[in-house]
This record gives C-alpha cells, sequence and structure tokens, in this order.
C-alpha cells in the first residue's frame, strides 16, 4: 500500500493512494494512522475516493516524535567529505517543523548561498520499541518514504553541530506517501537513489551500499532511546553533493529539485 | 507563578504550585496551556487543591516540539573542553524521551561509566514565533526552569554529532516547575546555578556568566525555525563537568544528583 497525508478542504487526513484515486481514511495523518496497531487494516478499508489530480501531499508524517537522521552512510559521501569510515552510526536530528510536501516549493533563505541536496531513503517506524535487536527491527518498520536532507552549508558548518544547518523550517521534503514494507525488497535494500537538479543526475547510488543498513540503524538508535509509531529515520546521503563538488555547486531559485527513489517515489520541489 | 505537570490518579495534569498547595489546572501538561495564548489567565484560575507532599512531578513539558540545547555556552566550561571562543551558538537537540521528572530515579545506561552532569539553565516558549528580533525576545518566553543535560559521554563522542550521547532515556531531568518570566530578571540573568553530587559542589556559576545571552539564544534559533509554545531551550552549562576534572569523576548508582538554580528550582535526582 501507499500511505499519504493529504490536504482536503485544508484540513490533513490520511489516504491510500492507488493508480486511479486517493481513498480518505479515518485518521488526520498518516503518523496518527500508525499509533493504532491495527494501522494496516485501518490502512486497507473503504472510504471516500477524491481524485489524484492536484492531489496536495503533505510530509507523510507531519509531526514525528521524532527525525533521526545519519551522516556519513554511504562509502562515497564518506570518502567526498575526507572522513574515514566511521565506527559507529553518526545522529542527529531535526525539527518537524523542517518537513515540507513532496512538490512543494523549497525557499532558499535569504541568509544562505550554499543551499545543498542530500537524497535520502527514509524509514517509518510502525511499531515502537526500546532495545530492538537487528534480527527482529524490519518488523518495527511500517515502510519506506523519499526524503532530501536539503542542508544550509553554511549554517552546518558554523560550528561543529550540524543541527542549525539541518533543521531550517520547510526545507525537507518527505514523501509523497510511504511504502508499506510488503512491497519492497527487505529494508529497502537494492534500490536505485537518485538526486536531479534541472534535469542533471547529481546523486546516483543504490541503497545497497548504506554502510550501517536499515536493520543496523533501527537496532543502534533504539539503544539509545525508544522508538515510537511514526518517528522518521533518514539513512544518510550518497555522494554527489554540491558542495563536495569541484566546482561547488548549489540550489538556486528556479531549479527543480527531484528525488527519486526506485519503487518507493518521485520528489519534484522547485527552489523558490 | 510556580506552574507544573504533576501525575495524578495516574494522569499528568497542570498544575500551580503555591506555598502549601497544587491547584489543578484545566490543561493536561503545561506544555499544552501553553499553546492558549490566554494561558497565564487559565494558570491563575481556582481549582482543586491538593496536597504538595509526596507530589509526583513530571517533566514541566513533557512533550515539547522541541528541546534545543547549546553548548559551549559559559567561559569556563568553553576554557575546560580546551576549544576556542565560539563566533554562533552551537545548537544541537533533544527528543522528548530523554526528559524525566526533577525528582526522578536516572537509569545508569549499562552500556556507559562515563555518565556526566550539566546544570542548565531552560527556558520555555510562551508565545511562538520566528525572526524574533532580540529586543523582542523576553516577550516570546513563559518562564523558565531547572534542567541537567545528563551525558552519555562515551556515546556524545563515538562520533563528531553529540546527539546519541545527549538524548538517552530519560536522563535529562526538566522542573520541577516553571517560574513564570515576572518572577525574575529579566532573562533570569543574574542567577546562581550549581551542581551538587553528595553534598560536593561540583559545578559553581551565574547566569549572567551566559555567553550568548536569552534573547540572542532566541533570536538565532528562530532565524533556523519557528519556536512554538512550549518549545524548551537548554542554555548550556558552566565549568565543572567530570569528564574535564584531572582524576575524571562519573556519576555512580547510589549518588545524589542535585541541580539547583537560585529563585528557579532544586532538583534531586537518585543515580540507579
Amino acid at each position: 500500500m501507499k500511505l499519504a497525508t493529504v490536504r482536503v478542504n485544508g484540513e490533513a487526513r490520511a489516504a491510500r493512494i492507488t493508480d486511479d484515486a486517493a481513498i480518505l481514511l479515518d485518521a488526520a495523518d498518516v503518523g496518527e494512522l500508525l499509533t493504532d496497531e491495527n494501522w494496516a487494516q485501518r490502512a486497507a478499508a473503504d472510504g471516500e475516493s477524491i481524485s489524484l489530480d492536484g492531489l496536495d501531499y503533505l510530509p507523510v508524517i507531519p509531526r514525528p516524535d521524532k527525525i533521526v537522521c545519519l551522516g556519513l552512510n554511504y562509502a562515497t559521501h564518506i570518502a567526498e567529505t575526507g572522513r574515514e569510515t566511521p565506527e559507529f552510526p553518526t545522529l542527529f536530528g531535526k525539527y518537524s517543523g523542517a518537513l515540507t510536501g513532496a512538490y512543494a516549493d523549497i525557499t532558499k533563505p535569504h541568509q544562505s548561498e550554499t543551499l545543498d541536496w542530500e537524497c535520502e531513503l527514509a524509514l517509518v517506524i510502525g511499531k515502537g520499541g526500546r532495545d530492538i535487536r537487528a534480527e527482529d527491527a524490519l518488523d518495527h518498520i511500517a515502510g519506506y518514504t523519499v526524503s532530501n536532507d536539503v542542508t544550509v552549508r553554511e549554517w552546518q558548518r558554523r560550528t561543529r553541530q550540524y543541527l542549525a544547518g539541518k533543521t531550517w523550517e520547510a526545507l525537507t521534503p518527505l514523501g509523497p506517501w510511504l511504502v508499506t514494507s510488503d512491497e519492497l525488497p527487505p529494508g529497502a535494500s537494492g534500490l536505485k537513489i537518485e538526486t536531479i537538479v534541472d534535469g542533471e543526475v547529481m546523486q546516483s547510488s543504490n541503497t545497497s551500499d548504506l554502510l550501517f543498513d536499515v536493520p543496523a540503524i533501527v537496532a543502534y538508535t533504539s539503544e539509545v532511546i525508544s522508538l515510537k509509531p511514526g518517528d522518521v529515520i533518514l539513512t544518510g546521503t550518497p555522494g554527489g553533493v554540491g558542495n563536495a563538488r569541484d566546482p561547488k555547486i548549489f540550489l538556486k531559485p528556479g531549479q527543480l529539485l527531484e528525488t527519486v527513489i526506485e519503487k518507493v517515489g518521485h520528489q519534484k520541489n522547485r527552489i523558490v
């Protein structure tokens, strides 16, 4: 199934996306839906059908309890940043206000000339837990979605902590939908992942190249803190970011940023 | 006024704390109360009065939209970490699951022998906003409370990002109450702040020694992302952390951790 949070008559609503319609579900958003342990049953229910034309997609999970992000999780990106292969996952956070829709305009901050892309596979927790073992981790995942950890590089680099450059308001598209785990390979491995800017492929990799794979990430994070339904984990970005290019390239108003993960989704965000 | 979130008959409830009783308010917790722009009026209302004896204090704001933390914000702490005086505030995050009550037991993670203290003044946003000017910042603050950014040093140092060592489950006491801004000096400046372990003063400083003061912190953070009512900002810790001592000292089960800010509050957490 594909599950989305859409805006209908000005209000958020969970919906199941089919080939020809959106079926409205009995939940304000996908995050709320996932708090019900019978979410899969509720997500499959009948409901009012609305047209996909011009459907307004909000972030799949508009207000996760946590957004956990991984740095340095593809060998190609580690190499371009000049770092050594890390022994442990690099975790940092974002707040929910950083999220935006998969087709929303992204406003370049006037404070920045170094807005950069980072395509990422995002996983969404279905069943919470603490100290989840890697071999059980996939049972805790509701599904996967697309994200782009759009980054304000100057602000990321102002101090040693990334947060200020990573949680800028409404820069991180999440969606358009969550694809439930049963429709994807285990751990969403083996999927092509790309960033395309104005038609030019800037990042192209495969989710099988993750240094810490999806089960390892869930296990490690849940050792620190309990995961809850609707929590979102961004699994890191491959090589090809604008900041590591020679010459460096950054996003400019007017450009179209596309983020694509095979079988998961295709975002199109206009920089304004 | 002093406002707390307490547990009554197994449920969270906002309360006004007076010299001799807790007056229950019409809100599930202080965070919910602050979403009402007339929160101060509601907080002053009459209500059922219960005894202060054995009152069970939860984190003042149990589920803030954001917990923003500052690193390197007292000259004495910057010096002991060997860093240079930073040009910009160092921001990092915590998730709400990291919070615990002002008198709750703190469980030393079995993964750590380097559990460390960091007393901090915490501010709580009353009126949200973006791009708040420093000169307007104090109008956006509902009040102040006490926190201790108890840290798992090994995990903080495993990578360059602090999050894993800073957001460990239920290690960060927040409370016991919020003291409204009108009862404190502007920006909660000029208040003695201390960490005491088993009766020994380990950190002792004054909130007037903040490198980036409260208005500057609110202005900087709100440039990145909109602040919302109930958001919590931990303003950094002074020198005297266990990790910077020679020899290093860390928290052990059985010890009593006290965190005290003059006119704001006094936490007592037993390490178990």
